[in-house]
């Protein structure tokens, strides 16, 4: 965790042990001390749009990408999606959504409403590693974000 | 070059080397025989939007990925991301934006238009075919995409 201006990836998880699985692989590939993890949604659209908990963070600052949990507390991720991509100043951020869920139905809702990509949570804890490394490396290094 | 119908990648470039390192690139790791190419971006639109020479095909069998480069002829690849993304038949399709333009006018603009990732090429040859594989990879392997 570190000071909101050096964020990188903002993670939105409330599962504790997704979370430490997450910081985990992405400790392996030198990403973690570039991750602000927030627990519930309303936290995740206060980061976001610098308000709340995070009325002084820098909305020019915003994180290369988001990682966003579809159940959460207080909002859901559906919301705090549609409100990031309905919005002119944040619709550029890159969002991927990663959940367990394998339901058709949240995948097609996230990719209307404008996810950047859908990635599902493997069960299997080695998998669960790979994949996130993975998906850390393509949006850290792969992906060209936009300036904030 | 398959069957329309078995498309998983669409790739617009014009580029004639380019397409040769991509197919390279996407060979190495099994990819290459879900690949169709097309040179401009009016024969992109065509593909996606299942007229002209692709009137044929099923608009219910989207590509998995479409990667598109943004210096085509006839028709320009923000005018084909435009088309895509603001089309709700459409929208939902994958598109990486992969060029050589760094101007963060083009990046932007993509972002702002929709574009799901933007990457840019690498001049290097042996970077330029990591790059595509690691591409490759990620949206045929680690993105779930959504059902046509």
């Amino acid at each position: 965790m570190v000071e909101e201006e050096f964020v990188e990836i903002l993670l939105v998880e409330d599962n504790p042990n997704d979370v430490e699985l997450t910081l985990r692989a992405f400790k392996k590939h030198n990403l973690s001390n570039k991750v602000h993890v927030v627990n519930d949604g309303e936290a995740a659209l206060d980061f976001i749009f610098c308000t709340g908990a995070y009325r002084n963070r820098d909305f020019q600052k915003p994180p290369k990408i988001i990682l966003l949990d579809l159940k959460l507390p207080k909002i859901g991720g559906k919301e705090v999606l549609q409100r990031i991509k309905s919005d002119e100043r944040t619709k550029i951020i890159p969002v991927v959504v990663m959940t367990s869920s394998q339901e058709e139905k949240d995948v097609f809702e996230s990719y209307r409403l404008g996810v950047n990509s859908f990635v599902i949570k493997p069960v299997n804890f080695e998998k669960f590693v790979n994949t996130v490394a993975e998906l850390g490396l393509y949006w850290m290094v792969i992906n060209n974000p936009p300036k904030g």
